[in-house]
């Protein structure tokens, strides 16, 4: 009643559905840009970097915050190993959120100069359900459509995601105190992000050593 | 004359174009909220979501709309084995369905604070081609692109749409004489089809225990 | 210097970029009826199908158009077995006028009422050069990339384009003295290449008829 | 802790979101033709084109800079036989780059009447960062991704990009000299990068006759 090929072919579609969907969320950015453009009142072209350095600010930051959500949402799925019909749901709580992106984004362009606190505390929500969706999608993946070697590796990305959903859920409330630190710790949590394999890698690696060190420990004395 | 080879080559073809209409349907529902954002008059952040919620409500209510279409093609079409010439104007038919989503979406958002009857009829209207367009997809498969062994499994997801069908389209009546009531059977209707392989799978089980007990009944007196 | 392996990747690359650039095409159509829906002055929804007709017949036509659009390029393209450079710009070309399309399809929308034979014509000039596009796209794929057996059968859809191009090119001048007949034209077009592969094989089955009603004709006296 | 098969999946993968950011950034640029059509006051059909013509000619230029871009991508991506997490941000550089050309684009057609020579000095910008991402993204799979046999070729695109950067930052001063200078040398440009299998074919070739050659010289006396 069930093809074991069928599992497989299940897998690249949503794998391709899902690359459309950050492909497209990622490449809309710039339509804001543009529309800035448009709107602004049309000054001359030297100044017009000066009026419009915002919107290409936060096109930036927009645009490296869904690139590494497709990375992190692609080092993960490359662990599963079929698909089920809850998977389609906690892999479209992800998409909900990359699709939402821009919304915040384009609040942020907006009231990024008389309101930024407040503006800024919006985008770090997206932020957080960044980090909740990516923990809910490892969780499932680990708990059910994972093969048994690959278990331990993925119990270091939960643990990644949970710290960062802890960590970008402070970063919020700090927000509303101060601006300048919030940014930094924002800056902070790119870097794990911008490499999830290679952080997971060493983290395991480290582990590894430890146990094995305390062994060497324990059968000296 | 045919290569066997090209069958499969063709059916994921159709599968990415399809991936991508999904895809970018889904996605550009946000561009409606941020246009929102963009054409109101300029409020203090705080109240910016008080002002925009229809947007962002009719926002969810779109893409958890299309999510479940993708969902359901893609869990049908798994059971196609080649595609032909008119498979494609059956599939084109649900596509040009899903491309159509963001404009009723669209009303809905304009319209539900002065019109709410008319405009969740509309809507409704939709979730009705939506049905038919299943109906359709599913019946063509079964008849003419699917292997034998999978023929009882497909008349299942073929009832599950024809009654879908008949169930939309008499909600589009209630909601012109209940709002409530009409939004309360919209969610039921969401149940069977977010899962809908599930609920097929659970179908057939039950169906053949039902066989299984008559024929004790039968065979014991 | 060169892996056999490459060029098949090389070709499914070429199918999902242009499967990609079709979704894409075929998907923005309804940014413009939404568009319409809110430059118009707000009307009470019962008379919006009567205003917005015109935006919604013209996404009609303009998604059935790049929906054949894409059925012949995936057609054909799967005769091809191999990609080469001067094939991405063969490809190239197709994709400019898929491209195109959305703007003479919102040129038709808006000066439908006022200046129809020549919105018409403009319209038309469109799918003379997809006509044109396509003959070139099946002429290469015949010159350099189909194997050997293909050959005559692709030397068909070589003839359907050549002819639907002379067609579409008359057609052009006939908008210009009478809508309805140039309307009734274009829509007899639609029939050969809604289905391609189905006319294509049958004009090559009626002429090995011939061929053998011809030999047979010959080796009886 | 690491299956082989995860290698080439990840590099599919790469390739289908990389294809979908290219789809959809070559077909956003119609939006800037249409959007002039409808907020250009409402002139007889006749004008149009007279009118337009910028935006016309300067989609057909971001059209063909972004085929360009995404044949050049597309050549250079079949060396590589597996990815890593580095080359997930080589690629996105790439991407920025691509995702941001309608930009400079729309900057061109609005500035190119009033100030041409600042407006293509700032497109000239955008051939620089292609050419530059371009060599980090063939010198990055040129030392860490590809095949031994493969690294020699590679080498000429290598040589290729590193020249195209230097030459097209060369023209972007050149364009505040002297607008029609520069557009050839851009036209001239186009060459190279519209074949560029072909072009790094000859020059490996070429180099291979001059060694044989010099061989012989140094043999025989």
């Amino acid at each position: 009643m069930e093809h074991p090929e069928h599992k497989s072919k299940e897998l690249q579609r949503l794998e391709t559905f899902s690359d459309g969907v950050f492909a497209i969320a990622i490449t809309l950015l710039i339509l804001e840009v543009i529309q800035a453009l448009h709107s602004s009142v049309r000054v001359p072209l030297k100044q017009l970097f000066f009026t419009n350095w915002k919107s290409m600010l936060v096109f930036l930051i927009g645009f490296l915050t869904i690139l590494i959500c497709w990375i992190n949402h692609h080092v993960v799925l490359t662990y599963a190993e079929k698909t089920d019909g809850n998977f389609f749901w906690v892999n479209g709580f992800v998409l909900l959120v990359v699709t939402f992106t821009p919304f915040p984004t384009a609040i942020l362009a907006e009231y990024v100069e008389t309101e930024s606190a407040l503006a800024l505390a919006i985008f770090g929500c997206n932020y957080f359900m960044m980090s909740l969706s990516a923990y809910f999608f490892t969780a499932y993946i680990h708990r059910k459509l994972a093969s048994k070697e690959d278990k331990d590796l993925l119990n270091y990305y939960k643990v990644l995601y949970k710290y960062s959903a802890i960590y970008t859920f402070v970063a919020i409330f700090i927000c509303l105190l101060s601006v300048p630190v919030a940014m930094f710790l924002y800056f902070i949590l790119f870097i794990p992000f911008a490499f999830p394999k290679e952080v997971v890698l060493r983290l395991s690696r480290r582990k590894y050593k430890k146990k094995k060190r305390s062994a060497t420990h324990v059968s000296v004395p």
